[in-house]
This record gives C-alpha cells, sequence and structure tokens, in this order.
C-alpha cells in the first residue's frame, strides 16, 4: 500500500474510464517488456471490458480475498496474466505491489507467467492450459448455487465472471462445460468472450468458421455481442447478464493490442513483448505520459472505488452471517470439518468386513464406504461421467442436482470426463466442498488436462476410477488401463491408491478424505476380489502406502510386491511357494506408492526386505523397477489388452499365481 | 462364405426393409446373449438407419475391402460393435463368418468387445472411448478432398459416413472436430446421430438440454432431423447430405433396443443382454422366427446386393485407374514410399552440421528437417493446433489447407489438440498420408485420448511437441512438462524421441519416418542446444535408441544418462569430472527408450556399463530407476515447475553439470 501511496499526480485530474482502463494496457505492456516475455496483446484488448467489470461490478474485498460471498473472476484466457496482476494492483490487493509488477515472470514473483492459485491473493483458480478456467468456473458457479441451497441468498448470493478468448472456446472442454452449465442454467456464471478474431497462427478464420453466438444458444446461453470498447455498452451487457436466469456469454468485439499503433489487430502482440519503439508510440496514442509502472494518484483513487464498495458489501455480509444460526454451521463447511462420527464408523466398518472376510469388486467396496460417509457428512458431492452404476458412485439417498433444485448432492455430469474434472476442481476451490467424481480409469486419459490442475493447486478432489485393467475383461484394449498408473504415478502431488480388498478401500478413502492438500485418485476393479487382511487394526496400514501382508515364519527368500487385484495373485503365488518348494514369501501390499515414498527409508527397507522380488499388476512395467531392483522380476502387460472374458485375459497375458511363482522361483535358485 | 450358403429359408419369401433390419437386430441380441457381455440396445436402435445406409449408398466391395476409393464407414458409437459385426456378415465380407458372430467378444475372436482396427476386414478405425469415431472421421474425410484434389475425381470420389452416440457428441472432442469439419466444409462426411434420449445413466435430459440441430448448425453443418425408423425418411435424408455442400448431421430419431418388447426405450438395454426370455419375446415382436445366428438365404440374398453393387463400382474404378497416367504414382502413394534422395539428403544434412557444429533448439532443427523432408517428398502432410511458429511446423512453400483448396499440404488444426490427433489417425488410415503434427509437450495431456488410439492402431502419426521441459521459461508450471515423458513411455506401441541436438534430431526423423506400424513423439527443446555429436556417422546411433556419445580415455568410473537438453549438462559434467577429479565419466545419450529396449542384452550392457550411473533429466524420475540401479541417483524433477527465464530455472532446480558432478562424485567415493 505504501508504494501506491508514493504515486504523484503532477495536478489535479479528471479521471475518465478511458485513463482507468489506460492504467492497465500501461502496466500490462510495460509488465512484459520488462520481463522481456509474456502477452501484452490480450490485456490491452480486454483492459475495457475488464474495467467495467470492476468498478462497476465485480464484489471483492482486496483486503479480506478469501471473503466467501465474493465474486469469483476467472482470467480462462490466462496468458493475458498481467491483467489480472495490473487490475488486482489498481484495486489495491495487498500483496499485489508494484514491485511484484516489476517482476513479472521471475523466480518467486507472485506475477507468474500465468495466473497460479496460491501465488497472489484474488487468483481464484490456475489458468494457462486453454479451457480450464471457463470449465473450472462452472464448477465455481455451480458451488454458489449448492451453497445457496443450503445457506441461503442471506450468505451466499454472489456471481462468477470469466474472460475466454478465443483459445478457450476452440477447445473441447468448452463444450462439456458450457453443455453443463445451461442444463444447470447456473445464471450467476458470465462469459466475457474476448472476441478479438486473432489467435497465435494469425486470424482465427485460418481455422475456424463457427458462430460462437448461436453454439451458445445452443448450449442454453444467453448471448450478447457488444462492442468490447464501449463502456457504456459493456455496461449495459453485464446488467443484463445478471438479470438473464440462464448462464451468459457476452461476445466482447476487441481489438488486440489496443492501443499499440502499428501492431494492434495483429497476432504479433499475442506472446511478445511491443518493444520500446511500440510501447512509446502507445504512450502517445492512449495519452499515457507517466513512466514505466507510475499510476498518477487521481487515478488510483477512482480505481480504490472497488475495494469500498466491496469492503461494504463484505462488512453487510458479516453483519448477517453473525445474525445468522447457520454461522457456526456455516464456518465449519468451510473449514470442511469431518466429525469424528465418520471416522469411528468407518474404523467399525473396517472391523466389521475383517471378520465377516467379505469378498466384492473394490469399486462395490468403495459404494459401501461411501455409504458410511455420506451419511455422516454432507460435504461431500458425488457425481460421474455418465458411469454411475459402474463407478457405484452414488448412494441412497442422495438426490440428484439439477436445475431447479440445488440441494441435492449427486451431479450427473454426463459423458464429459474432461468438464467433471474441471468442473470439480471449481466446487474444491469455491470452497466447503469435497467433490468426488467417477469414471473408468481408462478415461483418465479424457481428463488429463484438469486432473494435473488438481494436483498443481493442491485440490482436494478425489476421482474414482474403476474397471482399473484387463480385469474389466470384454469391453477389450481401448477400455482396458495399461500406462494409466504409470501416467498418475508420474504426477506431482497426486495420490493414487489402487486397494486390495474392501479394508484397503476403506482405508484409502479415509486418507482421502483427510488429505485436504491434493488430489487422490482410487482406482477400483470392476472384478469381485477377496478380503485379504488377517486380522484389524485401528491404525489403518493403508497409511504407509506399502506394507508387508504376509511375512512368512522363517527368513524372506522372495519379496512378492503387488497392487489391488493382483495382490490376491501374490499371497496364492506365496502359499503355493511355500507348500510346494518350501520358498518362503513375504506378500507386500503396495496401495500407494507416493504415501509409501514419504515413509523412512528404514521402514521402506523393512518392506522391500533384502531378498529377490517380484512384482505383479496387470498394468505396464514403468516405474515398477525402482522396487523390483535390478535383478527382480515383473509380470504385468507388454503392450495393450484383449477382448475376452477376464479370468482368460489373466491367463493369457500369463498374470498368475503360476506365473508369480516360476518367476520367485528362478529368482531363489 | 461357406457358411453363408448354409442357411436354408424354408420357403420363398418377400424380403422386405424390416426383414432385412430386423437379421440385424437378431444377430446383435444373440451375439450379446451368447457372449453375456456387450450392448443391444444402440445396434436394435440404429439398425434400420444402418440398413438404409449399406443397402442403399455406402460403396463397398467386401470381397476387395480395402479398395482406396471404397466409402468409409465409422462406427463411432463402438459398444454398438454387435451393428457392425452383423453387418459385415450380411453383406458378405469373407472373414465375418457366423462363427465368429458367435465368438462375440472372445479370446482371439474378430468379433472384439468393441470395432478394432485390423481384427476384421472393413473395420476402417478402433472405436469405443466416445467422440473418437466421429472425430477421426474428420480425417478420413479430409484425406479424401487432400487425394482428390492431387488425383482428382476419377480416382478419388467417396463419402465418409458416421453412426455416433450421444456420448460421441456430449465428448469434447466431438466440439473441436466438428468445428474442424464445418470450417473447411468437407461435405464428404455425413454422420447419423443415434437420438434416441438415452445414455448410461438414464435419460439424457439428466445432464444435457443442448439444441444438437442448432449447434452443428452453428459449425456450419447441413442438419436434418428424421424418424429413424423411417426407412424412406432416412434414405432421403442421406440423399440429401450427400448433395449438400457442407458436412451433414442427419438426427435419427430412435427407440434404443427396438424390437425388445419389454425394455426398449430404456438405459436396460444399453450395456447388458436382454436375457432369454426378452429375446424370446423380441423374436415374437419382430416376427423373427429364426434360431439364433440363422439368417434366411433370401435375405443373405437381398444383402448380398451391397456386394454386388459395391464390386461393380470397384471394377470401373479400377479400369480408371489402369487406364490413367496417375496409376503408379498413386499407388507408390498408397504404399508411402519415400524416395532414396530423402535418405541421402538427410544424411548430408547430418554431415553438413556435424561439420558446422551447428547450435540451434531441436524445434529448430526439426524445422530443418522438415525443408529437406517435405521438399523431397508430398506424402508428409503437417499441422499445428495454432503453435505453427512455436512448433516450427511449416516449411517454405507449403500452403495452407482450406475449404476452397485442398492442394495445400498444412493444416491449421486450431486450438484442438486432441481434434488434431485424432484427425491425423484418420489422416493416417485413409492412406497414403505421413501426417505430423505439433502442439507444446504439456498438452499431451489434452491430446491423450486420440494418441494411445494411434499406439493401439499401429498408425503412422508423427506428433511434433516441442517446449518439452522447464527450458521453456517463464510460461510457468501449467506449460512445463514434468510427467509427460514418463506418460507417452509408458504407453504401448509408441516410440518417443528426445533428440540432444540437430544431427540426432534428423536421425530421429529419419527414423520416424521409416516406421510405418506405429506412431512417433518427437520431444523438442525451446531453447538452443549445441552440436555435441564428434562426426558423422553414416549409420545413425540414435536407431539404437540409446550410446555412448562420450567414452573417457580410461576405464569407467561413472556413467552419465541423458536425454536432450540434459546431455549437454552430462557432456559438461564429464569434462569436470574429468578434469577437476581424474573421474572417468561415460556419457550416453538416450534418445529413445523403446528403441533401446529391442537392442541385444548385451548391446544394452555395454551402453550402460557397470560403473554407478546418474541420469539427468528434466523431468520426474518414473521409470529411471530401470536404468540407474539401486545405487544410482538421479537429477530431475520432484515436483512442477515455476515461472523464470529458463536458466534460472535449471540451476533453482539443480539441474546442472555442478549437480550431476556432485551425484557422481558420491557414487563413485
Amino acid at each position: 500500500m505504501q508504494e501506491r501511496a508514493l504515486k504523484t499526480s503532477p495536478e489535479p485530474m479528471e479521471v475518465s474510464d478511458r485513463d482507468m482502463a489506460n492504467a492497465v494496457r500501461a502496466l500490462a505492456m510495460d509488465g512484459v517488456q520488462r520481463a522481456n516475455s509474456g502477452h501484452p496483446g490480450m490485456p490491452m484488448g480486454m483492459a475495457d471490458v475488464a474495467t467495467v467489470l470492476f468498478t462497476r461490478f465485480l464484489k471483492i474485498d482486496p483486503a479480506h480475498p478469501d471473503w466467501p460471498d465474493r465474486d469469483r473472476f476467472v482470467l480462462s484466457a490466462g496468458h493475458g496474466s498481467m491483467l489480472q496482476y495490473a487490475l488486482h494492483y489498481l484495486v489495491g490487493y495487498p500483496d499485489m505491489t508494484a514491485e511484484e509488477l516489476k517482476r513479472f515472470r521471475q523466480l518467486g514473483a507472485r506475477t507468474a507467467g500465468h495466473p497460479e492459485y496460491g501465488h497472489a491473493s484474488g487468483i481464484e483458480t490456475t489458468t494457462g492450459p486453454l479451457g480450464q478456467g471457463i470449465s473450472t468456473a462452472v464448477g465455481m458457479a455451480l458451488a454458489e448455487r449448492l451453497a445457496n441451497a443450503r445457506f441461503g441468498d442471506e450468505l451466499v448470493d454472489h456471481y462468477t465472471y470469466v474472460i475466454a478468448g478465443d483459445g478457450c472456446l476452440q477447445e473441447g472442454i468448452s463444450h462439456e462445460a458450457i453443455d453443463l452449465a445451461g442444463h444447470l442454467r447456473l445464471s450467476r456464471l458470465i462469459v466475457l468472450w474476448d472476441n478479438n478474431s486473432i489467435s497465435i497462427d494469425g486470424p482465427t478464420n485460418l481455422s475456424t468458421s463457427l458462430d460462437q453466438l448461436a453454439r451458445f444458444t445452443a448450449a442454453g446461453f444467453d448471448v450478447q455481442d457488444v462492442d468490447g470498447h464501449d463502456f457504456e455498452a459493456v455496461e449495459r451487457a453485464i446488467a443484463r447478464a445478471r438479470q438473464s436466469d440462464r448462464p451468459s456469454l457476452i461476445s466482447c468485439r476487441t481489438v488486440i493490442g489496443k492501443g499499440a499503433p502499428n501492431l494492434q489487430g495483429s497476432e504479433k502482440t499475442h506472446g511478445a513483448p511491443l518493444g520500446e519503439a511500440e510501447i512509446a508510440a502507445a504512450r502517445e496514442l492512449l495519452q499515457w505520459p507517466h513512466a514505466p509502472f507510475e499510476v498518477p494518484e487521481a487515478i488510483l483513487d477512482r480505481w480504490s472505488e472497488v475495494a469500498n464498495r466491496g469492503g461494504e458489501a463484505r462488512r453487510r455480509w458479516s453483519a448477517r452471517l453473525e445474525a445468522s444460526p447457520e454461522a457456526e454451521v456455516f464456518r465449519r463447511t468451510l473449514r470442511k470439518e469431518l466429525p469424528d462420527t465418520l471416522f469411528e464408523a468407518l474404523d467399525a466398518f473396517r472391523r466389521e468386513h475383517v471378520e465377516k472376510a467379505t469378498k466384492v469388486a473394490t469399486r462395490k467396496a468403495s459404494e459401501m464406504v461411501l455409504g458410511v460417509v455420506n451419511n455422516l457428512t454432507d460435504l461431500t458431492i458425488g457425481g460421474s461421467a455418465d458411469l454411475t452404476h459402474s463407478n457405484l458412485t452414488v448412494t441412497k439417498g442422495m438426490e440428484d442436482v439439477a436445475a431447479k433444485d440445488f440441494s441435492g448432492r449427486y451431479i450427473h455430469y454426463g459423458i464429459r470426463e474432461h468438464g467433471m474434472a474441471a468442473a470439480m476442481n471449481g466446487l474444491a476451490l469455491h470452497g466447503g466442498i469435497i467433490p468426488y467424481g467417477g469414471t473408468f480409469l481408462v478415461f483418465s486419459d479424457y481428463a488429463r488436462g484438469a486432473m494435473r490442475l488438481s494436483a498443481l493447486m493442491g485440490q482436494q478432489v478425489i476421482y474414482v476410477m474403476t474397471h482399473d485393467s484387463i480385469g474389466l475383461g470384454e469391453d477389450g484394449p481401448t477400455h482396458q488401463p495399461i500406462e494409466h498408473l504409470a501416467m498418475l504415478r508420474a504426477t506431482p502431488n497426486l495420490t493414487v491408491f489402487r486397494p486390495c480388498d474392501i479394508v484397503e478401500t476403506a482405508e484409502c478413502w479415509e486418507i482421502a478424505l483427510r488429505q485436504q492438500d491434493r488430489p487422490s485418485v482410487l482406482v477400483l476393479s470392476r472384478q469381485n476380489l477377496p478380503m485379504l487382511r488377517l486380522g484389524h487394526s485401528s491404525t489403518a496400514p493403508a497409511v504407509l502406502g506399502a506394507y508387508v501382508l504376509r511375512e512368512p515364519g522363517t527368513a524372506r527368500d522372495v519379496t512378492l510386491l503387488a497392487t489391488g487385484s493382483e495382490v490376491e495373485i501374490a499371497c496364492a503365488a506365496a502359499e503355493r511357494l511355500q507348500a510346494d518348494h518350501g520358498i518362503a514369501a513375504a506378500v507386500v501390499s503396495m496401495p500407494s506408492w507416493e504415501l509409501f515414498e514419504e515413509q523412512t527409508p528404514e521402514y521402506r527397507r523393512s518392506v522391500l526386505g533384502t531378498a529377490p522380488r517380484v512384482a505383479i499388476e496387470a498394468a505396464c512395467r514403468l516405474g515398477w523397477d525402482r522396487y523390483i531392483g535390478e535383478n527382480g522380476a515383473f509380470i504385468g502387460m507388454n503392450g495393450f489388452g484383449a477382448s475376452a472374458p477376464a479370468p482368460e485375459l489373466y491367463r493369457h497375458f500369463g498374470i498368475t499365481a503360476e506365473a508369480a511363482e516360476e518367476a520367485a522361483r528362478r529368482l531363489v535358485r
């Protein structure tokens, strides 16, 4: 704030909207120039629209950036990050100083190349990969309605605004997102499309002839088309959009790089600094004589009205919260507090099924666990990408979320894996929700873009991915994951769980529920799996990532490592080795490599042992060499799967107790 | 064919269209019932539409299934595979016998759970993952126009027909595909939408309210809406669509499971056998008294007219080919013959740049190689997902492909990575084209679904993926690949190349061009890399996947393994180790793990050596343990990247010659 006060205006001036927008333009072109890297075209093109949005509508309080009832602003066209940083500086977010603008794109700066969630306050989500912002915003707008249905207009009543570019709207994920938004009539979602007819290769008509307005209308949006440099027209459009009973698209016709006299309107302004000469010429054209990063006080004063308006709104809201009988529940929800009764119930659940030796598919086990969880907390919001009865993600009494009634807790995401994952990111970011959603593991391929962002942002999103191997059988190689476990394990900050039975499934769910700072993937079988745990333990061993499930009576001759459905095979192999050959084999279940890697070296050594090791997993080998070592063996898949009943496939691909036994014998020999 | 003749009709019968369609229905429900697995609803619902398409329009010759000028039929709703198998049996594809229908979904059958390319003739592409078929078909329809522009109507004049379901149209990839198809006015593309208002969770209105006709109109399609059980209406619609100057969508309103009296219209018919009782009731309703898998000869006779008509057309076409001066070129194109001059030129290119010690980014090297390649063959069709001047995929003289002129060779795929990959699959499957397309490596996330199908189908599609690490710098973690190399290496039947300099880049391109039976990914740097090869070799060592780039003068103390931009770091570390510590370090460049794994164990041992090993790669560790062994070290990324200039990031994340030197010293000590 100090720095802002240092800016001086040489004489009193009348501040126009144009001046306010030009402050954004100047900061953007200066920031990019100084970094010698970045994207000036979009911020300069959308400066006018953003100025209208922020000064006349956006409900934020920069001094309390996490105020729950703030409007959400999502810069889906994340390459235009200087637009957001400039706006944040101008409205006075305390952490967005002029110094930060000068450090644009430098190591450790809040002003990263693309807006990074957590780097600076007010950045509601990480954007950059195109289409993610608009799709995440759909989840935010949905979360607003879900929270509104619980807590009412008094406590939850805000909008989600998105600035999206042509790239966002060309990406397939945008189709999934807007179809879902239109279906659910998320009328608090307002998308401002930077319709500048330019993409990186040149004019958008090199690659598209789409009628976007007609397309959004088809998806159930209210659409408008305005001159994005006409302040009053933009204001009227946003005002109308706020009144619509549908989500809105406002096509803002703009000139990319507006203000750069020789380059505006060209793709040349998209992704490179304008250069000193062009910036000087722009300063002339914009009548902006001020030095780089300097904004006259009078202009800053007018910008500070945003914070004043927002602060006032926040104080009124806080008073309502204090007066509300729901205040404590509201706060507890935001903290995502799970009741002790839930964990006690899960402990009882595990005890019960150890005793009963329940044999079910782990997807079924997951459903049973969810039956317990969803009864004892309403933080969980479930859903599936049109595979509800395959993923087994709905539990008794869960009502559907629908356009006319947001009091339900189950979302039919449609055949939209990518859109689902992004929407779940939005639900999680909005707060007070633990979203989980299902699809087949193989279709993590379709959701990768958004799953990566769950991990990068450290959001508690739980992916329920069933049909996890050739064990799904007849649907064949297009449906049988091979490389997907490796792909997920390779992703930083993502916990992958592949439980072997109902008890491990319950443990993995519990860990996923407790772990608020990162996403989890539960990788679950279609086929039934026996209960393998020998007795109940209150300290769930799955939290260690891997543990010895069977230790032989004598010193180990060999250690068999496995996950999920292959742990059963390992146990069978161990028994055969002992019975037929007197070979002492330990069995290690490894439900989560990530958690195992977090244990002490001593623990890891004790689990893996010093005897030769055989790993068994119905997936590709990549990654396993770390655990089997140079002299170990791997029993798994060497290529794609096939269409046949599951037991035949296991035999055909040689993933059997016999094969494990044989491999172990060769190593021990 | 023999089996077909065994079918007998008890008495002469008048065969109606309905009878012909009911043959499809009966075979589909019987096939699924026998397999006790599969999807009867879609084949029964679309039997009438498919019967009209096959009997009145589709130009195929089952005796010559690969006839180049055949129409392409793509079952995008691949779960309805029994529809395709039944049709193939009825029209007399020799390899689709009744026995195969009875072996539906069994190991080794041609009748896999979903249509698998290469399993049976006439299957033009693998489908199952929703949206892939329609998007691949866009590539096929585009390939038809490209070939037509080269060879004229005499030799290339056919349609691409697609049957797509609600799932295909909800998936995001469909948006990318239809936008591209509409833009390029691919009027030979006709999509028949199985508009049955049912998806797996139930009625489609659980999750969508989209106006599909308006949506396709917005994308530039001609659209029609017909009763899918009205043969004449369907015929009129297809006839009109064939005349349109735009791609077509025909909404065929159907009843899922049509013919099953108690289940039709319900999602219950989607993915499970109908059961014996319902099948018996369906036989009554359909007036189909014949035993399972039996089709009366009179009905088969009428179905055989498809082959007669197609055979006649093929013979006329063959005569035209024989008479054409282009015949030899046409055949050579189909064989994808690359001229010797091309490989000679690449050899000369490598020699030249070894001598010059050319220092360029490998993306730039790729552009230079393409300059040579594209001049000497016109099999290559290039493109990029709106990153042309970043991926450097266009070369001098390449004209854009456009709706008004298909004689060009460069495709602006738009901001549509997934659609691009699927379209490239279609280009490759159609034949006579080696498609390559560019995006940033991190956006392989967006293209995964279709890339996996390139690999599963063994199609020669070349992915040019640049900006391959934190070396891209300021764009930050959303743009910096970490897990992507592991993800791609984990994918079966895909060759991943990460060359270290211009010479290796040329070698990798050459391998990718020669390798007709699988896709390749060229993983290329944004930043400049020095030429590291010490001398020219006519036998390009990159074909071995990994090779010793620097062997110390004395026995190795340590071996440094690296790929791409990190090979330079390994070389610097080796020099420092020798100079400062007298440690003899070998440097191994590993441009392709897959090719290295194909070498003999002896070769692999000789490359890796017995000394301790340090691997250096600016990516995640997953997979590297295989090469570094239990006592080796890894220098790379442990989490996501950051936004800063590239050299700073390398220092910040400790991927430096100093770090490699230190790790090596610790191992040798």
